[in-house]
């Protein structure tokens, strides 16, 4: 009987822990779940902490004091990270997606729950240092990748629009410069975020930084530190080297018959 | 030593299936694992499905067959449902969040993880025998819980714009008309769909339906099926019944001072 206690204690715990990642549930959550004493739950704890790392799962955190408890942090992959951003670059170098123009089409990617999870994954390992306190994002094709990033953090997603719309309420707006040198404006609803707290920027494509860094600016009025940028795909660039803060998942560059396009890893993987 | 085994195997399978839901992951790479037998396995899948059942966490089901194996899908919460949806409720009715024009601010709630996984698990739970083969919904406040709908039926994710985008290749466009009775146009990359496919829609919000037609008459445009469409929140309005085939979670009203607004939970939930 006992063992089938622990058994049970063990895989719910660790569901009830992968299913909120990043969140801290208090010791007392598991006791009353199970009725079991305190010192029974820390014991699963540690037999937890061992098997999440063992079977690459994650880490499996114990916190003291007050806002004390256990916390479960999806590994970012671990030695499969690299592998894994290698198959994607792959899918992104598949021939037919190479449009009209020279762009490259990326919107299946962007959205497959299955990559876009390995994106977040890596995304919020490499931040969770950062302690950022929301992740920003600009409209459109970032958002998936946005939202599952915060998922893996538990931190709320703020979404900044190319307008101001009726439903937003009253808003910031600034304007930036694209790479290609157009004009645009961007705009957050003034109850989006709260003053002086911390930002981490996630977006699905950077030429240049001109969101990125519209994004930063955008930040500024609103006296929120941002803490690093996480962009799923930048183009190689002599004259834009991408910042110390920006981890680019993937680097696009055009092959030496500056037609076929070349996607790798970025250097920090 | 067997009894941690048992331990770890049922810990790391209810972590490995509850990572991918609704995929069926075949009893194989289970004994490649743990390098038990498949006996074994199936053993521990029938603890697992008593387990997921008694705590509420979802159905573990083995399917038998060429494709067999073992597929977890989360409870769209049980007898949680309604009380979880009440909360949500309860949010959108707080009265800062009536701004100008008598519009609600909903932004925050609507890329909050934690409600966003509740409203996603609801309209997962729901749409299963429906059997979609992918997501749909329109840019841009409608993306995250379609993106989470998507992650718990691990299906691709289609997002319409309303404009044509380069990097998304050929696009068919059409128009439909707003509540608000503007005209506006849907586009989609060509090669976003596949034609015969079978499409849920999920969407944030529905007056009158215009947006959910919209994507109806698209989706004809690439003889794709709707099998049915989920939004969050829905104004009643005796001019506009809600579609048989549409699942509102929430639906929007004046009180009878005709100021206040009220949410109540769908009548399905």
């Amino acid at each position: 009987m006992d063992k089938v206690k622990r058994n049970e204690r063990l895989a719910v715990m660790l569901h009830v822990l992968g299913s909120a990642p990043n969140r801290i549930v208090p010791f007392s959550t598991f006791c009353e779940m199970f009725g079991s004493a305190k010192s029974t739950v820390s014991e699963d704890t540690d037999l937890l902490q061992k098997m999440a790392l063992r079977y690459g799962l994650g880490k499996v955190e114990t916190l003291t004091g007050a806002a004390g408890g256990v916390r479960f942090r999806p590994l970012d992959l671990g030695e499969k990270r690299r592998e894994r951003v290698l198959a994607l670059c792959e899918r992104l170098e598949e021939p037919d997606r190479v449009l009209p123009g020279g762009f490259l089409y990326q919107s299946d990617l962007l959205s497959d729950p299955s990559a876009v999870s390995d994106m977040a994954r890596i995304f919020a390992g490499v931040s969770y240092p950062l302690l950022p306190e929301f992740i920003l994002t600009m409209e459109t094709k970032g958002i998936p990748v946005a939202m599952l990033t915060a998922q893996a953090m538990s931190l709320p997603l703020v979404i900044a629009r190319h307008s101001n719309k009726v439903y937003e309420g009253s808003a910031v707006n600034i304007s930036y410069m694209t790479s290609s040198g157009r004009i645009e404006t961007m705009s957050l609803s003034r109850r989006a975020v709260r003053e002086g707290s911390r930002a981490l920027i996630v977006d699905d494509f950077m030429r240049g930084g001109g969101t990125v860094n519209g994004m930063r600016s955008l930040m500024k009025e609103f006296h929120v530190d941002v803490v690093g940028a996480c962009v799923v795909l930048a183009v190689e660039d002599a004259n834009h080297p991408i910042p110390q803060d920006v981890k680019a998942l993937m680097l696009l560059s055009r092959g030496e018959d500056g037609q076929t396009l070349k996607v790798r890893p970025g250097d920090w993987l």
